[in-house]
């Protein structure tokens, strides 16, 4: 693969119309899109009449007027396309921790009397630390087993069981048809974890009998940083559904203050307090960046570039003491790509330094997204390229490179 | 009290320069910065700096670059000073309906074996929603009173007792450190929640013994639309204090990826998933329009304020069966007027036309907020002609002031 084929390839890409879209800065290379998402070229000027106009100027009447009361259900429709979701299944509020606590514990009172969470022990910590939580405050009891022990785990004794469909540091996929069917053939219920699929891959939520979910709105999604999530509730859940954050933007009638807390119906009970607008408003646009995006191609092309990049990678750096640490197969992984390094901290600052920005996760991978709306083909080429360029120069040894800052 | 005499007052404001960093529509007289506080004339370039710059150019190198993953911290501090809390008592995070069933579950469970959550039946209803939810997953009963029903329920059941400082449809003030040693004496934590208090009154949270509180960012914080809300814990409960919404950004190592959840040191447990940036942003420029401001000078401003606009409304007005519906002694009232009319609703949509923005609350409770930063005598005085004039020629006899949007 040379940068001329490469570059054929981006010409003849379907999705070349929505890389347009975004403002990456000049020589960087950003294979992050799965920690923050980039910034939409269409962003700053809505953010700007958003706090000018609608904030400054029109003040308390934009409630109404620019829509801010309904971008929850309005945020929710435009994600429930990208995840496979009838209308009225999926709202965008709060933060993903917190939507984590909202189904599981519905999930929990709905299958009551059982009192068992089962979740992945390697899953993503937050999801993990939240459902401890519940388990506290509750007395219900949570059990982590290994990826490879989920299913002999799903027992009658389980009311929930929590899972990321795309794992966070290795990228492989959960088959959420299979799993939710096998949940459900025990009785109990599935809470699906989408903050590495959603906007990556094509997610079928209705179609592979999800009962919840839940996904984050700042990676994928391109919705600024720490960007509201989403929270998903299938059709034939949402009566019973009841969130335990009850707070008056569930109400059936907000505006009514009505004593008792009485819920809206559909996923929309699952809102709690007043949303944080102007980050709302950010993530409008972001999902704004999928418009016109086919899901299939859009999974197609990330299936592509991780393959492409692996395949580059292993083939040259493969000497470095560099090894896979996601899947081989391009179906079972997300729009992510995973290497190991002992000397995984330091190669990924050395690679930044040169304008290729990945992440570390600890305790040696090297992680590497490839969002199918703003990375191409000559990206990777070039990436892969600077890469070789590291580990043959040993830039990774720099001291400066080994210096750890408050996030990683 | 002549136009004047109002602009005499107003020259010789103490706080008239920080009405200089507010950009307020032209004609506009701005009463309703107790439900969405006015633009700081600094924020829309910050804001535009933290789109453009932060995310889009230094992307996720900003969270440490940029200082965004310390802001629930940084703005806890700004808060802690207008609230009187000691440092690492108060941290920025979700919602208020989030943040009060945090403290109100911990609180529970630091009371154990006592169950009996006590509240104000006409508290402002997501409160009282989150409560019953709270109950509902954990058994605990909560115990609506009326008002002055409060102290004498009081008892050695009561785990917890959640009351609003300032109360939203009335602007009373409960007595904090009255009601926080009575709580105290009995065995119970108190939990207030300063919506209408932070930024308004002369908050004393360690003075008055309170144990735990939370308050709103978008109202007289100036934060922008939904933004952000704050917690504050005790130092004194700060170790026993058990966040049920256990999340990465509370945990003590959110970047080690430990699988056991092991909370941070002082409030900032009190966090849960990845605070939405960009509102936390606008709400760091809001509270920056209060430096140098004195908090006692701002209460002593707000109750001259709502006392001159009181006067003048039952003397001008008072034919018009306006009645006041607030305390009448300003020690006793936030800084806010209430009246009461049966009309109330169509007249404050009149005043909104002529320029004069309150809002209603039911049944019939004209609502007019007094931000001490941004309103002043003269504000006063042309707010009051303009009621006058609504009231004489009848202009809430109009049909389109009758017409209900979907915020009120």
């Amino acid at each position: 693969m040379t940068p001329a084929d490469a570059a054929r390839l981006d010409a003849a890409d379907p999705l070349a119309f929505a890389r347009e879209r975004f403002d990456l800065p000049d020589g960087v290379i950003y294979l992050d899109g799965n920690s923050l998402g980039a910034l939409s070229r269409a962003t700053p000027e809505r953010m700007a009449r958003a706090v000018r106009n609608e904030w400054g100027e029109r003040l308390i009447a934009s409630w109404n007027e620019a829509g801010w009361v309904d971008l929850p259900q309005r945020l929710g429709e435009r994600i429930g396309r990208l995840v496979g979701a009838e209308r009225g299944s999926v709202v965008v509020a709060d933060s993903t921790s917190v939507n984590v606590f909202k189904l599981a514990a519905s999930a929990l009172r709905q299958n009551t009397p059982r009192r068992v969470i089962l979740a992945e022990a390697d899953d993503f910590p937050t999801d993990v630390y939240v459902l401890q939580g519940l388990g506290r405050l509750t007395g219900a009891e949570l059990r982590l087993v290994a990826r490879d022990a989920i299913e002999p785990a799903l027992t009658e004794e389980v009311a929930v069981v929590v899972l990321t469909h795309v794992h966070f540091r290795t990228g492989a996929i959960h088959d959420m048809a299979r799993l939710s069917a096998r949940a459900a053939s025990v009785g109990a219920l599935s809470v699906w974890d989408l903050s590495h699929s959603a906007g990556a891959l094509q997610v079928r939520l209705d179609a592979d009998g999800a009962d919840f979910a839940v996904g984050c709105g700042y990676k994928y999604l391109n919705g600024g940083p720490g960007a509201p999530a989403f929270l998903y509730v299938a059709a034939r859940h949402q009566s019973a559904f009841q969130n335990p954050l009850s707070g008056w933007f569930g109400h059936a009638e907000p505006f009514a203050f009505a004593q008792d807390y009485a819920p809206v119906a559909g996923a929309a009970r699952g809102l709690a307090g007043t949303p944080p607008i102007l980050s709302m408003i950010a993530l409008e646009q972001g999902l704004a960046t999928f418009d016109g995006v086919d899901m299939a191609a859009a999974r197609a092309k990330a299936m592509r570039l991780t393959q492409l990049f692996l395949d580059l990678a292993l083939d040259r750096c493969g000497g470095f003491d560099l090894q896979a640490a996601c899947p081989l197969d391009p179906a079972a992984r997300g729009a992510q790509v995973s290497l190991r390094h002992p000397r995984g901290f330091a190669i990924v600052q050395a690679l930044i330094a040169d304008g290729v920005v990945g992440d570390f996760r600890g305790p040696d991978v090297l992680r590497f997204g490839f969002a199918p709306l703003y990375v191409g083909y000559a990206d990777v080429v070039e990436a892969v390229g600077r890469l070789h360029r590291v580990l043959t120069e040993e830039r990774w040894r720099d001291p400066r490179f080994s210096i750890r800052a408050a996030v990683t």
